[in-house]
């Protein structure tokens, strides 16, 4: 997997910017010769989920993970209730949609709060009690550290080690079932990148990888991802890493840009098909 | 020190948005009773620094810290040692100032690198020739580990964890002379902070304490830094543990905004000196 072809890798939808309806989309995917497929709620939700799920096998596409959980912490019990069982009946469509996991953007501070040692404990609670539903419907949860950046409003599972350390608290004995989705954008960064994603390797946790770029200068925190290739991250450095760890699943590109939702999806996937090999 | 008077904290002239001469500053700074300033080589460079160290002693300030290092990486040999000059001039400007520190921001990737590594390995061998200047001068290098937003293009050293590793390596006995500087806003995200500043305070290397606080939203990377209490960081729990791993020193307010820069002067120091109150 150190040299990538499209059909190893996967088209997070997110890079397309959810502009043309999720069949064709689909279509759009496959027929740019990529291997796998990565849907968001907000084009699932509210549609007839076993048709996608045919219609993305008939377009001979993997899913390489289903996006994204809604948020664990909450200010009261009550909302904390609704958003698990929101997650409950996501996990349920991710089983549905064949997907290798459902990825956990784990959610940041809830409103007014200062506490964010509470909130990570929320995080931890709330994933035990999913990982039971997703065990029972064999999907797996993908922890998705997020860039410290988005720590207060997003995610505040923030590096690599910390969401290991979760995994390994909550399976102790490697039974599975939660794993870590481990993205470029997130985690080039982090120091202990390398000896992290060995670890992970190790007790077999990396559910998912995804890739785009750092730009420099970035103009926006949430908004202004770069196309592979384009940015700072040595992502042929972090992809042998990755490979060597025993991850053979799908390189999931997920591009959230202003510039490149602006630019007409045909050559997005171009575009991507194109720099994946130049990794 | 876990309730901050004015006199225990130090304004950090960036605070100020470099609008007035720092002679001006030195008396606003003393005027509204805080007890230190840490002024920025662009208003000291060029100018009789002997003479505004005595204005600064004069107005009964102390220097929590010099503001700051050149990048230590840099893409030739030249440019490296360019640096490392500008670097020992101004540890002798922070040695005639009376600094407490000299801020090391480390510099982030070299131009056209993706070699994050490499950067690192630059860092501490740049720090190791340093460390000789700044004993020979007797001023503490004080590393300040950057938010990883900042990785690529300022600061290569993004936790306190990585800066205490540096500080255990280049001073194994303890000897002194180099620490780290602990800025809230770079921080106060790390699930490793709490022991990370007991490690700082067991080994005295705790050089310098910067407070501002984390805006939600944060619409700018760079120039959206919060006043103290308008953001989401627990500084309260922040500063009972900086003071019981045994810091001093002065609390230092250093905040980066569009909007407080666009702010008469004296009412950015009339809500500092409120502000630290209420922490």
């Amino acid at each position: 997997m150190t040299v990538l072809t499209p059909d190893r890798c996967s088209i997070n939808t997110a890079t397309l910017g959810y502009k043309a309806p999720i069949g064709q989309v689909i279509d759009a995917v496959a027929r740019h010769g990529f291997g796998a497929i990565a849907p968001w709620r907000r084009e699932i939700e509210g549609s007839d989920v076993c048709a996608i799920a045919r219609h993305i096998r008939d377009a001979g596409l993997a899913v390489s993970g289903y996006c994204r959980s809604s948020a664990i912490p909450a200010d009261t019990p009550e909302r904390r209730r609704a958003q698990y069982e929101e997650n409950c009946r996501a996990i349920s469509d991710a089983a549905e949609l064949g997907a290798a996991c459902f990825v956990i953007v784990a959610g940041g501070l809830p409103t007014d709060s200062r506490d964010l040692d509470g909130a990570r404990t929320q995080v931890e609670d709330g994933l035990a009690r999913l990982l039971e539903e997703a065990r029972r419907l064999r999907v797996a949860l993908a922890i998705e550290p997020l860039h410290p950046m988005y720590a207060a409003d997003r995610c505040c599972i923030n590096t690599l080690s910390q969401a290991l350390d979760i995994c390994d608290r909550l399976d102790p004995d490697g039974e599975g079932g939660i794993g870590v989705a481990i993205d470029a954008y997130h985690v080039w960064w982090d120091p202990r990148l390398r000896s992290d994603i060995d670890r992970a390797g190790c007790s077999q946790r990396i559910a998912a990888f995804h890739i785009c770029d750092w730009l420099v200068p970035t103009t926006d925190l949430l908004m202004d991802r770069g196309m592979i290739g384009d940015g700072v991250i040595d992502l042929s450095s972090m992809l042998r890493g990755i490979a060597a760890a025993g991850f053979a699943g799908h390189a999931e590109i997920e591009i959230f840009s202003n510039n490149w939702w602006a630019v007409e999806s045909e050559e997005v996937l171009r575009s991507c098909a194109e720099r994946v090999g130049a990794i």
